[in-house]
Order: structure tokens, then sequence, then C-alpha cells
């Protein structure tokens, strides 16, 4: 007899990051990095454990969101194999009502991820797999069976989708086998918040380079004479071979972009990050048409849709997949389809509250089964709050070591749960949070 | 002294109108109407409505988000003018760590939607005046004051905003005459539900017409032969001269759509509403390029960046704007500003709960003040709980009557909030929905 999923547990968990300026953007100054987490059970002890990353307020109306979901889980048998993590996906992302509230955007998207997520954690657990492996264990067929071809098919078709997959399954033990002695290649964005002073930035940059790491990021936006000291800095520190990315958390309209990246392209930055809104895919394209940089996006582009036209329309270099926006890992394979049938390399957004953890299985399955590549593709890695996991990322000469153990890598320390869930209601606490910001 | 906001009410209302197919489309089989509803009170009594619509499931997630927006609001001055409206649009849209649940799109946007038009309720009711007037009494200045610009300046500048201004501020007093005098146009979606049998269809669109509706609304987009017949069947019933506009609700993917509509051009059809998906811009335009018949859409546009690119693409004939899915008053201003910009008409969404009641004031101040024309342009209207409102529309000969009480004409009556609230706890409300869902 199968199993039932019967407990379905959500937690607003917080940490005051916000305190040490860690991940401070031209944006987003002082974020409290947080996760609305849910912790899925069997009645045979079986977990599955996924979360939406926020930066603070607001975490408890994601947490509201993947409680009103609970309904699709609870009494459902536990996913095993594709067909069930299909019909989970298309259940939740196609629920008539809920998706008024998107449609398949913003919190109830990213609550459907979460949920997802929690499920492809239990279904490989019991598997007895890593995520990466357990999927690229799968037939091109059941992999397509995954995918919601909804709005996706004048730029990827069903068959479309299943030639980019046939084509990468000849490699894919060779793949397998070559990730688990080199481990996939990585990027640290640990020296360039922005609220860090110089000294600091030249000492972590430093480090990063004699950590192995090929590349860094710095943010940048707020003020171009800073950010040309800031480059002259970084590159005085890592030498002429190591990649500086910039990143300006959608800071700019597109003039501004063009102007701003062509004053800095003399300092070769190896990408631009978000120059502009998400949603803006003829902006994106006009500012990497502007200027010479390198455009890459994607941390907060709302689903697959906006990814298929950014694509089509030639506005990225770099598709930057990220593990908890859309929802879950069924959609990330669509993403991913769509790169590498146009050709795009994927470079993972990772850092806030687990999404290392999570993004590299997804890195790592597209190397093995879908683009089969890793040239010009590297995992974002910041250095935050991985001592919660259990199963954290284990970064070694500046590549992700291929994860072994069973599942997503994304199961917190039950006494980092218990220690950083609110206490006093989340409502409280998000009143209090925004009254201090208004002071 | 200024007085100030003392109470946040917020409510979870629903209708069950999935009871009677009422709002039936091939994407929502079933809506139940709702609002999460706000009401601000000052210490000196005055109030101020504001909401967002559902249909059903989820409407507790937006109670939560607007909920969350709370401590922009309380202890806050009463807003009066243009400078009070543009701060708080202003605040409760750039929270760097609110921002992260969007950006500016979905549930947080939609909640930021509601507390928007919630102060403007209050201000126009305090000035006296219906929202369309306030509007329509301000200064280009202080209407350009209320924009948020960012991202837009690749379209329109607030200097090319100010000109449309400019130049529509000859006529007004004209045209609020000729409102006062004639009403603004509308044109009826009540006999197009798809869950209505043909006798119903044929009966209310012949009523439709002798209320003297210059147009109707069918839905369709679940089957080519169904559709065909029910337009043949609206066409004889309403003859000739009255427009049928079609409206697929996201329905298809761009090739079908392009096959869809190639077959019921032939009918006529006024335009085709939301063909596909409202996020894809270059699959809209392909619709548009690819089919004879004009091309609306605008009712799940996430915000002002997106409709920028629909207007750049030139990807839709007619902008639809909702009155309650982007951040409220602001943000329409800036929608209106830049459709009159590129010369495209708007015609409103509106339907549900109370969103005729809302929007009928956009149009009027675009007629008034921003575009200066009601050419091709018309008002949704369907004749669902208006009965609800204490200010409800008047439909006369087919056209919206320029509401003439102070606000916002969006005050539900006392008696319907408390009777249509969810009394048993939201998340159990929507629990018992889901389940009836799947059985």
């Amino acid at each position: 007899m199968s199993q039932s999923v019967t407990e379905f547990e959500v937690h607003d968990i917080r940490f005051p990051t916000s305190q040490q300026l860690d991940g401070s953007d031209a944006m987003n100054p002082d974020p409290d990095y947080s996760a609305a987490y849910l912790v899925l059970r069997t009645d045979d002890g079986a977990e599955g454990h996924g979360f939406c990353f926020t930066i603070g307020r607001g975490n408890d109306i994601v947490a509201a969101a993947i409680e009103a979901l609970r309904p699709y889980v609870v009494g459902r048998p536990a996913p095993t194999g594709a067909a069930d993590l299909a019909a989970l996906h298309h259940d939740l992302t196609h629920d008539s009502q809920l998706r008024w509230l998107g449609p398949e955007k913003g919190v109830i998207h990213m609550a459907a991820g979460a949920v997802v997520n929690a499920a492809w954690d239990m279904a490989a657990t019991r598997a007895g797999r890593p995520v990466w492996e357990f999927l690229a264990s799968m037939t091109p067929e059941e992999l397509v069976s995954l995918v919601d071809f909804r709005y996706l098919t004048d730029a990827l078709t069903r068959e479309e989708a299943l030639a980019v997959l046939r084509a990468a399954e000849p490699g894919r033990a060779e793949r397998t086998a070559l990730l688990k002695e080199q481990g996939y290649p990585a990027y640290t964005t640990s020296p360039g918040w922005l609220g860090y002073g110089d000294e600091k930035l030249v000492r972590l940059a430093k480090e990063a380079v004699a950590g192995g790491f090929g590349q860094i990021k710095l943010k940048v936006g707020l003020d171009l004479e800073d950010d040309i000291r800031r480059m002259e800095l970084a590159r005085a520190a890592v030498g002429p071979s190591v990649r500086i990315a910039v990143d300006a958390n959608q800071r700019w309209d597109v003039a501004e972009a063009v102007r701003w990246m062509t004053a800095l392209a003399p300092y070769e930055p190896h990408w631009i990050e978000e120059p502009t809104s998400p949603d803006d895919v003829l902006g994106l394209a006009a500012v990497r048409a502007g200027q010479p940089v390198k455009v890459a996006t994607g941390e907060h582009v709302a689903n697959r849709v906006v990814f298929k036209q950014l694509l089509q329309a030639r506005a990225v270099d770099f598709v930057q997949i990220d593990a908890a926006r859309v929802a879950g890992v069924n959609e990330n394979i669509a993403i991913l389809l769509l790169a590498a049938k146009y050709g795009v390399p994927v470079c993972p957004h990772a850092g806030g509250v687990g999404l290392c953890e999570l993004v590299q299985h997804l890195a790592m399955f597209d190397f093995v089964a879908v683009s089969g590549s890793w040239d010009d593709r590297v995992i974002e890695y910041v250095d935050h709050l991985h001592e919660h996991f259990a199963d954290p990322v284990v970064i070694v000469g500046g590549r992700y070591a291929a994860p072994s153990a069973p599942g997503f890598s994304a199961r917190m320390l039950p006494g980092s749960i218990a220690a950083h869930s609110c206490t006093d209601g989340p409502v409280r606490q998000v009143r209090h949070t925004v009254e201090e910001a208004r002071s």
C-alpha cells in the first residue's frame, strides 16, 4: 500500500541579516533573509522540505499562500516518480480561482514552487538519490511529461524539447562521473555587497581568488564614481584573469543602464546583471544592444513565459534561474529546455537562505541531461546561513561538489527551524519591522 | 490640525456566484466573486474604502497582504491632495522587503492597489467630489507628480506626459459638461458567459440591444464549433450594426489563437480579448500580426512595465485597464498616459465585485483630461452584485451616467459587508472549497 501525505507544517523563519549589511545592494539596503518553510510528512514518517526565500517583511504572506495549498497535498499519495510530480505541479498551478492571484507570478506562484520542491525532496529521498541524479535518471519522455508547455509552443514544442534531451542522452554517464570527480564551477558574490567598505571588499576578493574562484561579483548602481573605484580595487585584488561580474539589482531605466555600463565597460565587467526591471523584455534587449557588456537576468523573472520572451528577443546572454521563485523543479525544467534550445548558458542565482543548496541540483541536472555543457556556466555562491542546513553545499577549489545525500539538500536543521520561527505571530513581527523602516 | 488615519479594517468578503455560472469562461469555470476589502477611518470619522477583486480561493491571502501594509497607513495624516497621494503610493510600492514578493506584481501589488484606492476614496470624499472630477481638477504638474516613472522613460518621460496633459487642458470644461449630459459609452458581457445556454444568450443579447448597448461580448475558446454557433446566434439577435467582441481568457497558445481567430474572423468580431498569456508581449504581437481581428488585453497585466511593452511592441489595439490589479489610481494614470502617447484607446475591464463602480472614474478622467476622446472607447458593464454598493453605477441607454456623489463609488453597504464576510476563518473556507474542487 502506498503512503499518504498526512502532515503539512508551515514555518515563518527569519534571520536578522540586516544587522551586518550582508546581502545589501542598490535596491535592497537592509534585507532580513527569511524563508516561508514547508515540511511534508507521510504516515510512515518520510519527509519532504521546501521553501520560498524572501527578504523579511511579507514572509508571513507567502506562508499564508503555502497554507492555502494544503488541500492539494494532504491526503495525496506520497509522490514517487514523474507522473505524480507532474500531476501535483499541474494541480497547484491550474487551480482556476487561485490562478487569478497571478496568473503564475508573485506570492501564489512562489508558494506553489515551495510545495512542488518539497514533493521533489520527498520523492528523491525515498528513491535514495540526490535530486540532480534522480532527474538525470529519468527518460526524455518522463522529463517532458513534467513540463507545462502552455504558452511555450511558439518557442519550444514537446517534440523540440524531446530532441534537446535525446541529443544529450549519449554522454550522461561520462558527465555524471565528471561532476562527481570535479564538481561544478562557481562564482562568489561574498566580496561585493554594497554595504561593505573598500577594505572588506579587497580582503574578500583576495580570499575568493585564493579559494579557487574564477569569478566574483560586485553590486553597483548607487554611485558611478564609487562603482569605478570598486571595480579598480577589485581588479587589482583579483588580477587580470579572474572575471568580475556586476549587478545593478534593477536600479536603472534603459537609457541610464546604457550610460552607466558604457562608462564601466573599460573595466571589462563579465556581465551586467538586472540592469532594469525583470519584466522589461524589450528594455533588457535595448540595454543589450546599446552597450558592450553582456546582460544577465532571471532571479526575479516571474515565470517561463517571460523567460521565453527574453530568449526570443535575444535580450540576455545568461539565463539566471532561481530555484524558489517559479513553480519549482517542473517550471525550471521548462526554462532549462528553452535556454538549451536557444543556446544561452544558464548561470543560476543563489545565496539567500538555502538557494545554493537547491539550485546546484538544477545546474548539475542541466549539465548531465539537458545542455550537456558547463562552458560559460557558473553557479552563484554566497557564504551565508549554510550552517542551518543538514546537507549544506560543499565548495572545493571554487566549485560546487556534487551532492551525494538523497533529496534536495534543502532540509533546515530542526534546531534552526525552532530558533528562527516567528513566535510572536507573523503580522505583529511585520508591523514591528515596518515601523522601524519608517522611523 | 489635520486628521489622522486611526482604523484599518480588513474584510474577506465572498459571494457564491459559481452557483449560477455567472462569470464562467474558458479559464474560470466556477468563480466565486470575492473582495479583500479595506475600510480606513480617521479620528474624525471620515472613511475611505478600497478592495482587491478575486474569484474565491486565495481571497484570504490578499487580505493578509493588505494587512501587512497597515503600518504604512495607520497614524498617517488623512490624505487630501496630490502630494499625500503620491507619497503613499511611493511608500507602498517601494518597501524594499515587500517588493521582493513581486516585484510590482501579483498579491502584494494588488494589495497596494487596494490601499491606494481607499486613500483616493477618502481624499475625494473629503474634497466633496467624485474621483473622476477630483482628478480632472488637478493641474498637469500635480497629475505627473502622482506617477512613478521608473522603468517608463524609454517610452514616456515626465515631460512627454506633461505635454499629453497640457494638450488636453483646453477642452476639459466642455468634456465635463458632455459627460454629465450624455454619460460614457458602455458594452455588456452579461449575455456571453460560457456557462449560459443558447436561449439565455439570445434573450440577453436582445435585451442588451433594447437597453441601448452598441456592443456585446461573448466568451470563446473551449470549442470552435460552439463559438461559431454562438457568434451566429448573437449576430442574428443583435443585427448587423451592434459590435460583438470575443474573449478567450488566455486559453490559447500563439498558433492556436491565430488558427481560431482566422476561423472566427468571417463573423466579424470587434476584438479578440486575452487570446494568450497576459505576460506574453511578443506572443500577443504575433497574434495581432497573424490574423485580422483586433487584439485587446489588460485585465491581468501585472503593471505599467508590461503595459509599456504592449504599446512599444504594437501588440494591442485596445488597452484594458483594471482598477484593482495594478497599484491603484496612481499606476493607472501612468497607463492612461502611455496609451494616450501611443494613440491606443483604453477600454476598461469591469464586472466582478465593484470593478464597474471604480473604473468608470478612470475612463471619465481619461476623457476629460488625458486622451480627450471617447472615440472607439467603451467601458465593460456586467450586471452583477451592484446592489451591494451604496453608490452603484447607473446605466442609461447603454452608457455609464457620470457619478456625482463624492468618492470612488466603492463603498459596500454595511449590511453586505457583514452578511458576506467569512465568519468561520478564511483558511477553513478555502480548504472547504478546494476540497469541493477536487471531488
